[in-house]
């Protein structure tokens, strides 16, 4: 089950893509929150909850506590500093799709990487870890579209929980069936989901639906 | 308090039921997801948040933890298969208005008797047994109807939360108060949900508002 | 730490405050609710969500179990009374926006200090303090507009997650770095909130957007 060499450095690897992701999540909130008229207070709220939302939701359905931000309060001056930045270039720039879509699926691949790694830490069933990513990297975002009243974009756009879920699989196939080292595995699973993700926002791929037949 | 015959199957009709009534309340998602054009995935998550988020919620409020999906798995492959099933048949047939209420009500009594009894088992006041009913009878419905961002069932249709509250309450009192073996408090429990729930669909029977006062 | 004179009267002060605090959002909440012609039952379910909501979601992230209406059912009953009255008042009388404003900030007030008061006997730090004020005092009307499907009120109203911020940060300054009693930082805090809410309302005070720039 242990990788052959020590690897000291991949729980550091794995908090610091923690943090970037938690910053990329609240600022695409504070992107979206703009759109609202809202004011610097409800962006910073919202911000958080983009950036911290998925993980207090895992935590709480695996009974994980204490809950990141309430060990490392710190978190939330992260998602306050960075909900701000992200609301005053929205009022700066036009064009913001392409950096949003990209924050967000930095957010989306990162969170669900670690999101699984925490369950597979808590020693948990390999489908409750693909879903504990899954929530990891989705129910921010969800949390944060339901509360300004948007149609989540998970339901709207093109494979977003399915490349939550094709990440989290790739994370555990390598990590636990290869025995791969952890670092390897957090970086293969990372470049398919920004790979998978890329391309069906670039190329429009879509999941099929039922609608049609 | 026990039953006077022991009773090796209550539980296993319990569990029973309980299948019966994921699998019911993921279907009825998939009818209303595949309104809004929801690829297989959506289709998928919205059925396991149907199917399991009423459960789901009573463990995190009443700390019962693992969570029964954390538990069983197989149950999140359940609610998908029953997802796309639904899906299935929403794209083929036209008139599924019978079908979702039917699936619904079934969801709806049936998850209220076991959320009951789950609190009863850990010893909660009565009072929190039937609230524990109601949220794991109601709350999957209002999640899913909430995410899916259209006004929650419950505050629309009729005798909706107050079946649920009437079945819980029949239950307990015969199960508690009246020291009625537990199948038989289950049975009659479900036949008073069914009735209620089809009488109030068939003579559109609803509780007095406050509005034309 | 400890304040210099013993204060029995402050629990009870705090348990008093609160259940005036819970009974106020069942009513708001029935003042909401009345607009959608919900049936009573409905305005029920609502005002318990309003009035309990913020403390269970405080309690979970907290992992502080029993939650408050597990230990004390009757709060449950007090909702529901305190529903009923406000959706019969809503149905008899036309001008109810100041009732509702002056009822919505003395929960956001009240609920805020409490929140905070149970963060920090949980030893925490000041931060998850003032966040948990902040969760208790907004997250019941969060949760209330967003099952009636309204953007929720924080987001659009003066000054409304603000003032529960700077109620959090007084009390805090007061009781703990300051050292004062806690009867006084309570009423200090809870003045400020008061003063600040109405003062907003009145002259229409918000927060700067960025969306002017």
């Amino acid at each position: 089950m242990l990788p052959l060499l020590p690897e000291p450095d991949t729980t550091m690897l794995l908090d610091t893509l923690n943090i970037i992701a938690v910053s990329a999540e609240a600022t695409t909130a504070a992107l979206i929150a703009n759109r609202y008229r809202m004011d610097w207070f409800g962006v910073a709220v919202i911000g958080a909850v983009a950036g911290l939302g998925g993980g207090t939701l895992r935590d709480v359905l695996l009974n994980h506590h204490p809950l990141t931000w309430v060990k490392d309060p710190w978190l939330l001056l992260l998602t306050t500093v960075f909900a701000l930045i992200g609301a005053a270039m929205a009022a700066r720039m036009q064009k913001l799709r392409h950096l949003f879509l990209a924050l967000d699926a930095m957010g989306l691949v990162v969170f669900t990487v670690g999101g699984c790694n925490v369950a597979y830490e808590l020693h948990q069933s390999m489908a409750v870890c693909v879903i504990a990513g899954m929530v990891t990297g989705c129910a921010g975002g969800v949390i944060r579209d339901v509360m300004c009243n948007v149609v989540p974009l998970l339901f709207q756009q093109e494979l977003y929980a399915s490349v939550s879920a094709a990440v989290a699989c790739v994370y555990l196939y390598c990590f636990e069936t290869l025995q791969m080292p952890q670092m390897s595995a957090v970086s293969l699973a990372m470049i398919t989901g920004f790979l998978l993700r890329g391309l069906a926002l670039r190329y429009n791929w879509r999941m099929p639906t039922f609608s049609a037949s």
